[in-house]
């Protein structure tokens, strides 16, 4: 992937210059506790929107909307809180350049002192000699959110054209299930986004803690659900224990054939429809950092089910995954309970790759469901049914988008990016590809290590500071495409 | 089961002639809310207490002790909490007679308007028309416990020598765990409980509503936990499905394998271990009342496992039975969640019967999922361990106590008793049986359908009045046994 390189270094070395000030915007934007998820601090996540959009006009960009969306739907405490707004804005409006849109959140998961962290959360603690500073949304959003606002200011230093039109949604519920985003989307599709060539997620992380990655695909999930009903009401086990049809002892068997020890899932016809790995696909894996040894510490445990690191990746990524997350209405308590549950619902879900149908699995989960439960010829009753799904998501790793990412990259960090992709899903990425009708590329800022929704939430300055460089690199790439 | 009757009538009448004033003392009894399981009622049950000795007292007992327990142990709001005195007391103490021990409980499960009653639960409501007396307690186990209260009053009336001593036991925390009954009865088996004969409990009930019983015996219970452990904390699924071994995974193969729909046990060894059926027992069940339907209704569905009668009663009392009661660190909770839980712990207990062995059936249940378990070949680890156990108990039905009890219904309902078990477990049966090495009669008074633990509990007015003949006529045929 040898590539012609753009004259970026008055740009690069204009970032490094503004450093002092990129993390002085990081440290007010952490010191607002935008926690989405705590209804007495949303005045906070509020503030924060007024933040992004004094900035955003600050640094020139124009048409900048604070989108409000309406009361919060329940469960909530007060039944009048309002959502905070969408935050949105232009940088430029050529019709002779393409068009980025960039998302970001930047609401933050809740934190406390007392959880845990070595130091306030909701003040930046810098530590240079260690190349972190500390801080809850540092990295998970806040500190990619900011990213694109420098690259704008680094431009009006050097008295640089932005090489594109830049189109900003910020949303602040993405930590609370993103309430009202997929509508607003939907609803400026061809309002204020019309025009957008592609889509720029800076939301996910490296792989590890030494080389940047390109996302390229997330896995789906189907979650179903088998109830299993008997007795009209909770009986006693001394009193009914072999004499009535238990809805329990089916429920085991059936979810006991669902998948076994090594993962395999075993309902036929699932593992059929996968697509297979191609040699372009299969080259991808080579090059990239990751071990065992990196699976068992972030599992904590040596339970891994492959030992070399393409079968992970693969498992991980490219491959669907049966888990069976627990049961509803059997006795959950510590202690001994002699209860014999009158309905249970098992809970499972399925991570679904390409070429999965998701109505073709939910025939063929459903179907061997019913099947392996009407073998059992038990008179109590089961009802299967999906309660969600969402799509899996793949993108060519080869586009325009994915391809002026690598160049950026490999000219910040001297070294090809890894072409990664991610277990779970990441459902707005869907939406702005269904919705915008565009491309989407993930392109993460921050480490594998950073503890986006642990205590000491940190992310490296080098991070940071190069993570702004490969965001702007990227636009000016593209914009050659 | 002919036998020669005792000259009774002149009680039976007395009874029958005292009837107002016994239901009038069951109404006293009933008013006061001697729930032991409310923290807040804890002074109504100790009223009981002093009601029920200042009732003793009258009647000519002696030797009448409240004896103190102590502390409630924690769980409990008020650290000082007293526990409610046991209540002894002694009626005769003449060597050339047998001395009859009985015990009952002057405690009740709570009961509230609201919970649906369709009376003020502490009013005794009457209603001779449809034969009913309603009110917490009625039938648990307030008026079994005046039922004996009542046959001394009668023999008093009638200037009838008691034919037995008489010594009760009367405790104030049965429905909240009989705390501090066991160590009470251990310490007085050889003073105040010294030269008992026989031990009568009535604090059971007829196993229908039309044919009066005698229970002779009991199934033991012993409660395993199997607990399977992989990661170091929970996981999310979209990250870590697929790659790393799942405990839920082989928590519900294991489970699956210990019992079969039909209710069968699969650990090898543990049928053997069952007494066979003998003719004498066998012939037990033909005059039982008992049905398919009866079953059906009091689970609530059309999921019982046998179609007859005799099957039914023999899985419910004299076969072991394997229920899995739920999984403790799973997901148990309504809606989806994509989590892979760290560590789930399988809560399943069997009902033992003679002539298991619990200590040998440890053996066998543990060492079977554990051999289960090694078969997955899992890198999970397990750790299968009781969690408690409670012994079988079955007596010989034939023996003086039973003969006499079956003796004394046959006057009283012109019926021949059935001769039951019960599913569940009675603790304090086994208690008395070990540490007085008496036997055991358990003689109830009530019917199948009182509702004990329930709303609108009731006691048939002729159960009650017939209780009181059928107690003391089995003072008079035991006392020439």
């Amino acid at each position: 992937m040898s590539h012609e390189k753009l004259p970026l270094e008055a740009f690069f070395n204009k970032i490094e210059e503004l450093k002092p000030k990129f993390i002085e915007r990081l440290s007010k934007a952490v010191s607002i506790p935008s926690v989405s998820g705590d209804e007495t601090l949303r005045p906070q996540v509020v503030e924060m929107a007024h933040f992004l959009s004094g900035e955003l006009k600050n640094l020139g960009f124009h048409d900048i909307q604070l989108r409000e969306l309406g009361v919060q739907p329940p469960p909530v405490s007060d039944p009048n809180l309002k959502l905070p707004p969408i935050v949105l804005g232009r940088y430029g409006s050529d019709p002779k350049k393409k068009t980025v849109l960039v998302y970001g959140h930047y609401d933050v998961q809740p934190a406390l002192k007392e959880d845990g962290w070595a130091t306030d959360p909701f003040k930046l603690t810098v530590d240079e000699s260690n190349d972190v500073v500390y801080g809850r949304g540092s990295t998970d959003d806040k500190g990619p959110v900011l990213g694109w606002l420098n690259v704008v200011e680094a431009h009006n230093e050097l008295k640089l054209e932005l090489p594109v039109n830049l189109v900003v949604c910020f949303e602040g519920m993405e930590e609370s299930g993103s309430l009202g985003l997929d509508d607003l989307i939907a609803k400026e599709a061809k309002q204020y986004f019309a025009g957008i060539d592609t889509t720029c997620i800076s939301d996910n992380y490296w792989l590890g803690t030494k080389k940047p990655v390109l996302t390229y695909g997330l896995r789906g999930v189907s979650y179903y659900q088998v109830a299993i009903s008997g007795p009209g009401a909770d009986l006693h086990s001394g009193i009914f224990g072999g004499v009535v049809a238990e809805p329990m002892t089916d429920l085991v068997k059936v979810l006991s054939e669902l998948v076994d020890t090594n993962g395999n899932i075993l309902i036929p016809g699932v593992n059929e429809m996968v697509a297979p790995v191609t040699d372009k696909e299969e080259g991808l894996y080579d090059p990239i950092d990751f071990s065992v040894e990196e699976l068992n510490a972030a599992a904590g445990s040596e339970t891994a089910l492959y030992q070399n690191k393409k079968d992970i990746l693969k498992h991980r990524w490219r491959y669907p995954s049966l888990s069976v997350h627990g049961i509803e209405g059997a006795f959950s308590g510590a202690g001994a309970k002699t209860v014999i549950p009158a309905k249970v619902i098992g809970k499972f879900s399925i991570r679904t790759v390409p070429d999965m149908d998701p109505r073709k699995l939910d025939e063929l989960v459903i179907g061997y469901v019913e099947k392996v439960f009407a073998k059992l010829n038990s008179p109590n009753t089961l009802k299967a049914e999906l309660v969600h799904d969402g799509n899996y998501w793949v993108s060519d790793p080869f586009n325009d988008s994915f391809t002026a990412a690598a160049k950026a990259t490999e000219d910040v960090w001297n070294i090809k990016p890894d072409f990664t992709r991610e277990g779970g899903s990441i459902p707005i990425t869907l939406t702005f590809e269904k919705e915008l009708g565009t491309g989407v590329l993930l392109l993460p800022m921050g480490r594998g290590d950073d503890g986006a929704h642990s205590i000491n939430e940190k992310i490296n300055i080098s991070n940071y500071i190069n993570g702004c460089k490969t965001l702007g690199a990227y636009l000016h790439y593209y914009s050659k495409a």
